[in-house]
């Protein structure tokens, strides 16, 4: 049976700088919030503080642009240091029109500019790169969340968020890009319906979901960077982002 | 400032038959539920109900297959007259591969078999299409609770949502396919940063963030049809599910 659900938005975390403990600065704006880590909690944190904290940012300054980079950013009135890294980031262009640059990254997510977010620290020009390894990053702050708090708060669930566009549909929307302590997808397939029929629509990503849920309490210039999910019911797991990447074989959109 | 967000599932809706008044049953839903429609509500109702009411349902057997149909399910072991529902809901096949059809609808939708969903009715297999009109669905249903209830809940939102695959990423999502009374995307371009820059990732799919968050309390066992989101801040209007829809213009991947 399925219960009422909270999305709470955690906010006053501020600049994140390179070297920073998120889990610790998590925790205290939870604690400013009156707000304990509870067994079953989903924290929902953007990608943009977690590659802060890992020091994944490049200063545009000291960029040097290739030619191609440089003839792109000509034809499309872009920052061709900007699309450097975008280049540099990707390792193959899905699509290269309308001046959008759409990449597979390292990882194998396929998503405009590579993840790369521009932002502007101090009046410096910085961008933002994705998380070397988006479920690697979930898992240490899901274990630094759990040493922060009492041994009850056993199971606990962090994904790391961005926000994409998508093919056919206008405006972006919160996608997971790495998961820790539960399956990203469900899968109902096998299962039974109440009509005792095997249910056809099959698999869930309630990752993707989730992450999108969270988005609606963070907004875009209120600076609330992360969600607590509450009442969420998911069955722990070692949890992993890349289950969420489609094959090569089945995706007719590469 | 971002405020706590509740999601309530609406349970025991039970099988919805055609000319059904699905506003009044969702109503004397959650009066069982000791819940009013409360101002600034938004209600995420699952398509099937809706197009169950409206009588968007056809019968199996009484379909006949066309030798397009038949040719492509003998190939794929699919079922001729199923496929036959999804060639006439669509106005443009995208994709015809692997087995699976991705078409465009009438309305401009582009989805997995034109949004057929097959299900058992009594031991009858009978397929339901999408809303010919999902906004329209979307209106009626919202003027119809605003009825029911008092002249109190003046804003009230209802979506429409589907569930869909995505290309890129596997599994499948809550989608907006109908919205009244809120705008589907929040655009945030020319709105400033708190360092007074320009905010770039500048459109947000609010009503597709809504729909994903409302299948976390639906699941797919429960039958949970109808998910009641309270304390999401939205600027009332008259909503419309369409300008979700990409143009083709900028669509790479049509």
């Amino acid at each position: 049976m399925s219960t009422e659900l909270r999305i709470i938005p955690v906010s006053g975390i501020g600049e994140v700088p390179p070297g920073a403990d998120l889990g610790h600065i998590i925790y205290e704006a939870l604690q400013r919030q009156h707000l304990r880590v509870e067994h079953g909690d989903v924290f929902i944190v953007t990608q943009k503080i977690v590659s802060k904290a890992e020091g994944r940012v490049v200063d545009l300054e000291e960029i040097e642009a290739s030619e191609f980079a440089k003839a792109f950013a000509l034809e499309y009135e872009k920052d061709p240091q900007h699309v450097e890294v975008v280049l540099r980031e990707s390792k193959r262009i899905v699509r290269m029109d309308h001046g959008v640059l759409i990449s597979e990254t390292r990882h194998g997510f396929i998503c405009a500019n590579a993840g790369v977010d521009e932002s502007n620290v101090n009046g410096r020009r910085e961008l933002a790169l994705l998380p070397v390894d988006p479920d690697r990053s979930a898992q240490e702050l899901r274990a630094r969340l759990r040493q922060l708090e009492s041994e009850e708060a056993k199971d606990v669930a962090v994904i790391i968020s961005d926000t994409w566009g998508r093919p056919w549909r206008n405006a972006q929307v919160n996608m997971a890009i790495g998961v820790a302590g539960m399956d990203a997808i469900i899968d109902y397939r096998g299962q039974l319906d109440p009509y005792g029929y095997e249910l056809k629509a099959s698999a869930i990503a309630v990752a993707d979901e989730l992450a999108a849920a969270g988005e609606l309490v963070m907004g875009k210039i209120d600076q609330v960077p992360v969600a607590l999910i509450r009442g969420y019911t998911y069955a722990p797991a070692p949890g992993d982002g890349r289950v969420l990447i489609r094959d090569s074989a089945t995706d007719m959109f590469r």
